[in-house]
């Protein structure tokens, strides 16, 4: 079997943290690339952060770039009650012994994906969609040369949870996403519809401490924060996993349910700003939506590869 | 036990129709007035529905007033495929034999609200607001005076039917939902979250048919007519029933779960056109919006009324 | 020669004043009715204000309707400031000798328009669209039956006045102008590009007053009010003088030069609400649009009907 | 005296090319660098028209980056028909001896200034803001850094030229110029009120023409082919010189009375998109727009430059 060529760009944040733990320990990708944006919290945080969970994995090999510090068009929105104020969480903090690799995010991503076989490299976003954007806006030639751009973000049959309508990552830069979604590329997105069916439990979190090795007990750790604020805030509810959704379908695409649509993000209105709307009927798809995920199955694979 | 005096404003259309035969067999409800609007299909046609499913009903006492046959603003949407060429699927179509009562079905709304006890009227609403919203303009005293608008309208966890992101009665006319969310009526919304949750299945239909009564007979061969068109557009569902869902709560409260939330109605962009944002987290609600339905107990509801 | 027939619905308003004062001393003009709504001051003044109106000019044979209180979707906007507490200026104001003739506006409006031959009516609008808006939603063969609708609003070369981008009356209203347009009636506005040309000067409000009768006071009285009003605001120009435009042009169409073009209106952004969006190169006009005024025409015109 | 320095983004286009002919005859301009962009014809075709131009005047001293191809969200719009296919109208067209400097246009721009005096460089824009919002968005520093953007765009009192509410340059990338509105820089904004006012008569031009030298007759060519495609397209009006207007101000500010303003920038609704909204009355301005300007003086300048 050969390895999934990806470049992960994210925002870490507490379940982009769980998502490059997954994806450090899977044989069945391979990091070509880290690339950050600000997001959950901001952009040199999201940087640090990323670099930190690599040294954590001992990953020093891949590369991390630092990308966009602010949105395509819209004011900054942050999430830092949701990660904490160093984005992490709980987990202890220190300077990175390594610094960011030259060389900015956007161009990096446009760089590798040129290097690469036409069709090979699958770009994973978990957090606003700020990079890609500028990416297919400064070489559109990429929307043909990626084999698709894998997603969390949107929500349809779960309102929204940053506004009733959006969902966070959509909210924070949609006009980002609708350039990604009006670019021809293939996307294959892990909306709330997925990610709210995956919730981290108890058991699920002492399952992973359990294994009693220092990358369990970080991704306990980010768990655990988690679910703490979210329970907060709403009232009693296991946090969702958001992040390692994307990350969970490359390694193992049964655990998810897909369906073709085709999907927009509304950038013109106060009230629905960042809505994403998934159209199932629409004749020309151009994404898949997941509908359904096995959360059961994908906890037993995030503690397998965490062991 | 004092009846709930209500005014029913709807634009019959097949589950109108149901929502009219349960809303005349149940003495819960003291039928004030029937006032019909275009919406499923022409104005002319739902004024003549409701007057005939009146007179299988042998309701003639219950006066039938006339109302919108356009949007406050938009341009007519109707959904004649849903419910046939005359609105009301199968069911054998002649000439009622009493004309419309005389006087709009705007202005009746508002003199026989103003006639009653401040706080005594219920008006329900299982089409398009555009009547609701032409009191209010004319009359904005009806905010207060209504005890609540119980209204078949949006989505919130369904996505849309009509758009990705719409529900047919509030995309049919926004704007009149929005003057109807703004005007500081107490508002109940039966959504697609719940209306979904109660489809007519044939064990169910059969149920009704087995009753073996002219009423039993129409309801059962509207709803088959509504499951058949159902299935072949939406692939082996079962239909949803909607419009009978606020008749049935007035009746029988303990049938949904009902949150508050705020209610917004989107009106300004043409991809979320009519789009309800539901905002559980507001601190100001101006809504109860129904989240659960039991799909048995309404049902057994509406066998047992049509017996 | 034949009087045109017209219904002048209005929301005097100082300007609204002095074309109803021109209105009533030109037989031109067969005023069929007087109908008011809300707009520069309330409802009620405005309706009380058109009869104070009416009274000074001994013309209690022409009815006046009052009509909507509020905007079709919007919340009200006022512009009191520019009219005065009471809405006439600086007019002494008493309590009219003769109430509002009976029937609201909407209807009379439909009323008198069906009871004349198709296309002889020709409907004024100084103020919100709104009760026309209401009765092409409820009437829409009135789109066919009336001659004309004739309307100050809007602006295209002069930027707003209200906002950057959007003329009053079309932003206190803009969904019901924005019905107007879409309704298929032939439309001759007079926007600010158009009334911005026509200023009260000094010399020009001596010439009335120098006629010395009851109607010529008023009308001074009026004019120089908004003269003050407007340099104290608007940094020593002259105020211009917006409804008389739609009466002097009905009068004497020379006065001015209009253009074919099409015209819209903007109600979905809340940056350019009420803007209107005039297109001199559209192949369908559905308008004419004032672009030029003879000012000194109009003056003398008006001193000469007030003498 | 010392120079201004300033870098000039632009999409050459024939009145692009006017400007900088005049650009690099003026000694009190500094020209740090020429950054080009997608707008009046493609990115490939303006960044050659910006080489043959420099050329021609033997310039080949001034780095020439080429920029962006896109508009940061919206689909590319082109406006051929009014530069010819070419781009430069009826001149001679040649491959240029030079290429492109390295290095993209948006990181040229950030380079510069950050490489001078804080608050020495002024950015020209006279094509769509692609390059500046882009900068802008890489590095918000560069809104304090830069003097000004000195920007060609946008119309208050003479409607739009490309739709009925927006001019082209705003229209054809209304995203990043909205970017550009809310960075906190400082604008000096020339729209179409200004443009409109210096326009190409056949007097002017042949002025130019006598002049018998290459830089003339070329400056001569551009005039003449714009003043033959707006006399077909505009029925008889000679054509609006609007690029050179930011040059000549900065050469020559008693040419242009400007006023301070809120400028903002309609991006949400499809009627007005890239309408621009200039507000005089705000308390805190963020732009100067020109509303008056010297034509003749203008050509004056233009033509002793030329000589």
């Amino acid at each position: 079997m050969t390895a999934t060529p990806i470049i992960f760009d994210c925002d870490p944040g507490v379940d982009d943290a769980v998502a490059l733990l997954l994806a450090f320990a899977s044989p069945e990708l391979e990091l070509l690339a880290i690339t950050t944006t600000a997001g959950n919290v901001s952009g040199t945080l999201t940087a640090r952060n990323a670099r930190l969970i690599r040294q954590l994995a001992g990953r020093e090999d891949v590369p991390v770039h630092i990308g966009a510090e602010r949105p395509l068009v819209r004011e900054p929105v942050e999430a830092g009650a949701f990660h904490g104020e160093s984005g992490l969480g709980a987990l202890p903090i220190a300077e990175p012994a390594l610094p960011v690799t030259s060389g900015d995010a956007v161009q990096a991503i446009i760089d590798i994906v040129r290097a690469r076989p036409e069709g090979s490299v699958t770009l994973v976003v978990t957090g606003p969609m700020t990079n890609a954007a500028l990416a297919l806006q400064r070489a559109p030639d990429l929307a043909a040369r990626l084999k698709a751009i894998v997603a969390m973000g949107g929500a349809r049959s779960e309102g929204g949870n940053i506004t009733a309508s959006a969902e966070f990552n959509i909210f924070a830069d949609p006009h980002a996403a609708d350039v990604v979604c009006r670019s021809g590329v293939t996307i294959v997105a892990f909306g709330l519809d997925a990610t709210h069916q995956v919730r981290a439990t108890e058991a699920r979190i002492a399952a992973i401490e359990a294994l009693g090795n220092p990358l369990a007990d970080a991704a306990a750790s980010l768990l655990r924060f988690s679910r703490e604020v979210e329970r907060q805030v709403v009232h009693g509810l296991d946090a969702p996993l958001h992040d390692p959704c994307p990350i969970a379908w490359l390694i193992r695409p049964s655990l998810f349910e897909l369906r073709p649509c085709r999907l927009d993000v509304e950038t013109g209105s106060p009230l629905t700003m960042g809505h994403t709307a998934v159209e199932f009927r629409a004749p020309e798809p151009n994404a898949q939506w997941a509908v359904k995920a096995d959360a059961d199955g994908l906890f037993a694979l995030l503690t397998e590869r965490l062991a």
